[in-house]
């Protein structure tokens, strides 16, 4: 399997890239095929000092990048000639078998959407991010692709998690729940009672009903559908709070001698504790919709980051998602 | 000061709402006007022991109970005799100077809506509670009473929560911001773009421009102002992630004898944290824009929370936010 990746997308590039794609092709034996200005990609490497591992990589030239502050249509317009749409190409030219970023979510939704396509039926690629929830995780779709959104595309945000949980999740008969303000079928505004109207009519899915936010850290379903407006907020919020907390704890156990001895016996479970809390855990989110495979990687990414998130674009480009997401959606539409 | 209390109103109704009445009586200096079933209150009393406390409250009678099932304007209709539509009425009399409910929101922002009445110019009435940040407390408005909001009614909140946040809580220009997907003005939906160019035009606030959802609970501003809708999902999920991840930690810190021992050391710092990330803290939170003090109880809350909340009620009634509230729309009018 060949991944495409953005050498200059994110907050770290191409530094950080450069390393979790080395460790990505030695531990998950996975080929790279890395989008950026070849001379500066050189540059860096030599300056890592892994020159070599370079070398077994490929190279596509691209002059330009993308920046945070593009407009998400530059990847089409002024930007046309930048890494990630250079990527995004060459993906759907078949040169690699995925194409994985760091960069402007807005440009890489635009991109997918453009440049890869959607697939036949899908009315708008979703950003699905994996959070933790106690004992697992959930998806959250939409995670901010689709700021306005109409009921059948709620429907088909939770028809593609229910894939990809299933398939590259491996839970069984995932549970798809719409965010609402209520358990209740009446509650919320229009988009969500046509949404749960909809979804009650929907086969070959497990619509579990309405689940409110109290309810997702704790198993409240495995796919959790929402607008990406109110998915983004929803997101990041859970991310801060997490951090926030998390920092705060940290805060009460380096305070003081007798803390820190606590926190010295406590350290190893501790640990654990915020690896199941670190998002950075999965390193990315698919974006789901496209023909063919269109991964996130988390802007902040460092290499260990990019590594999982190349690990999570090699899994789902392996699963065949794609097909199935086809295959549901069409049924859907007979 | 006297606060009209709904007597039947959330989980633990009647007993935790008249152990909490009792307590703030005693130390909060505020007579209590209880509404209710006389019978079934006394009967109550009498069980909790605290007959003699009780025999300190008016009690006025209302023979029904509007549950959390009940559709909101039930209050209006045929739950028009219960605790919680008998005590707001009794508030839009001048019998008591506040009303204070763990019942059904929804029926709490109706009657507050249609039995108070809102302040002149006061577009809706907004559930505003405070959640806790890095270093203090911002207001999250609105939290839930209106799933539908047009550009002119954020404004409005971020105005009320304003004065709330300087007149109730003591912050000096408190930072209006407009939960958005981004920090650029032209960010989010057309709601956002519209309310963002709103707020801009917006004299007598201190808009800081829009907030994202990682921000808040890192002090990105002092009133977070969102539709009612994002802002119930945002609240519940608040809650729900950071109880979750105490429960995890306190899983962590009670599983084996080392992890106890270690719990033990640092038991009153943790403690101080828990105390901070708590919700029930405040205990409650203003309808704000209604033409007299209405506020909300945790629908938990049991006796300390149900006294927390009671303190909130008499600042807020103190404070004179009211008439406030009324000279900034006013202003904001003409």
């Amino acid at each position: 399997m060949k991944i495409i990746v953005d050498g200059f997308g994110g907050d770290n590039a191409p530094g950080e890239i450069l390393l979790g794609c080395a460790q990505a092709m030695e531990e998950l034996g996975v080929g790279i095929l890395l989008a950026g200005d070849k001379d500066r990609l050189e540059a860096a490497g030599k300056e890592l000092g892994i020159g070599d591992k370079l070398a077994k990589m490929e190279i596509l030239p691209a002059g330009q990048v993308l920046s945070m502050e593009d407009e998400p249509t530059s990847v089409i317009k002024d930007k046309a000639d930048s890494s990630m749409a250079v990527g995004l190409r060459a993906l759907a030219e078949g040169k690699g078998d995925a194409f994985a970023s760091a960069g402007n979510s807005g440009a890489l939704v635009v991109g997918a959407t453009t440049l890869v396509k959607r697939i036949h039926g899908v009315k708008r690629v979703t950003f699905a991010p994996i959070l933790p929830k106690a004992g697992g995780f959930f998806m959250l779709t939409d995670g901010g692709a689709n700021v306005d959104c109409r009921p059948e595309m709620l429907v088909q945000f939770g028809l593609m998690g229910s894939v990809y949980m299933e398939k590259v999740m491996g839970i069984r008969n995932p549970r798809v729940g719409l965010c609402n303000v209520g358990n209740e079928a009446h509650k919320g505004d229009d988009l969500r009672k046509q949404a749960h109207a909809l979804f009650q009519e929907c086969k070959g899915i497990n619509f579990t009903g309405n689940v409110e936010g109290r309810e997702l850290p704790y198993d409240g379903c495995d796919v959790a559908v929402t607008d990406g407006f109110t998915g983004n907020m929803m997101l990041k919020l859970y991310e801060g709070v997490a951090l926030a907390l998390m920092d705060q704890i940290k805060g009460v156990l380096t305070s003081g001698l007798k803390n820190k001895l606590a926190a010295a016996m406590v350290y190893s479970d501790m640990k654990k504790l915020k690896k199941h809390m670190d998002y950075n855990e999965y390193g990315g989110a698919p974006i789901m919709g496209a023909k063919k495979p269109v991964l996130k990687i988390h802007g902040s990414a460092k290499a260990a980051t990019v590594k999982n998130a190349l690990r999570l674009t090699r899994d789902y480009t392996r699963s065949g998602i794609i097909a199935d997401i086809a295959e549901a959606v069409g049924k859907k539409q007979e």
